[in-house]
């Protein structure tokens, strides 16, 4: 009885939290984060500053928790994708974690367009000018760089790939392909991840130079 | 005579032009468009505000002709390698236009670092709330998103690519990868054009996925 009562009530916090974060993320999205006031995220979130103060000390650990949250589910992803040996191809791994994180977030809008890439673009532009912002950004990202370097291994392990290539720029490489798409859909509008599949696909199909490496 | 003088006299006002130019991008790359005053820019290329005005009217009208002058000059670098039959393969002609775009603007710097990468970061964020630089943004990108789709069938065209996929899905992928490996730089510093070169090299060096298309 009291451990149905605890799971109830942690049903609750977590739904409380993720509503906190949903507003939070929105409001970013829109302003930025400078632009930003916790007034404005218990606007947005309908909530007392003491509700939303149980769960976050201010917008520097909203922001945080949003941003640790996104490079959490993109390693979550690739682990659960680098279990499968050999890896999906590039064009199919891409679309497939760009694809989840993408649905997870698609309710929350900005103007009638996805919030999510619009507050990708201003994660970067404060992590100009914030050091705790810019370093968390950096150990998240070099996580992912790792993860999607082993994939790399794997795929030159298993004859997919020329292995003449460092791994780590292949990864810098893919990643790059995944944030200049969102860049795109943040200043142009929202396109399917099908598009960024079928452009890796053509270009994995690419005749190499004939000069060669 | 009168010629001659009226080429120094030309050449006197381009040099000017570029030194406001060049300063007022420094100034939007440190700090962003809405956080830089005019007094900022005059500041930072120690000339009057009379001598700037003869030039351009304010800020919109810098930030204008900074983000016209880019995509100027890639619109131009395709048109060139476009010229070639059959073009480039993408790997060499990615860090080709990039790699000039980037020694172009090498002595801008801000804390050291190329101050190009944190202008486009810049560049975004602004163009979340500036309409009309969204709207020459827009434009810009889509002659160089034709230009692109343009080579892309000349692969196509050439056997050097698949054919079964879009033009435009390619083209948008492409400057993708390039946008998103202006983000890292901005992010984590400056890394080579060979990095994203070998990256695009390995891509396109993937089989193809049994399932086919």
């Amino acid at each position: 009885m009291l451990g149905a009562m605890a799971r109830v009530s942690q049903a609750h916090l977590d739904a409380r939290r993720r509503q906190i974060l949903d507003g939070a993320s929105v409001c970013f999205a829109r302003n930025g984060f400078h632009a930003t006031s916790v007034q404005d995220v218990l606007k947005e979130v309908d909530l007392s500053a003491g509700a939303v103060h149980r769960y976050f000390s201010g917008k520097e650990e909203l922001i945080a928790a949003i941003v640790g949250e996104v490079l959490g589910q993109v390693r979550e992803a690739f682990e659960e994708e680098s279990r499968h040996v050999p890896p999906p191809p590039p064009d199919a791994l891409v679309s497939s974690v760009l694809g989840r994180l993408l649905a997870a977030r698609e309710s929350l809008t900005v103007d009638g367009r996805p919030a999510f890439p619009r507050l990708i673009i201003q994660v970067w532009t404060e992590t100009l000018r914030n050091e705790d912002l810019a370093a968390l950004l950096y150990e998240g990202c070099t996580g992912v760089r790792e993860a999607w370097s082993r994939i790399v291994v794997a795929y030159q392990d298993a004859g997919m790939m020329r292995a003449d290539v460092p791994p780590d720029h292949v990864a810098r490489t893919m990643i790059a392909a995944v944030l200049g798409f969102l860049v795109q859909q943040s200043l142009f509008g929202p396109a399917p991840v099908e598009v960024l599949r079928d452009g890796l696909r053509a270009l994995m199909s690419v005749s190499p130079p004939l000069s060669g490496a």
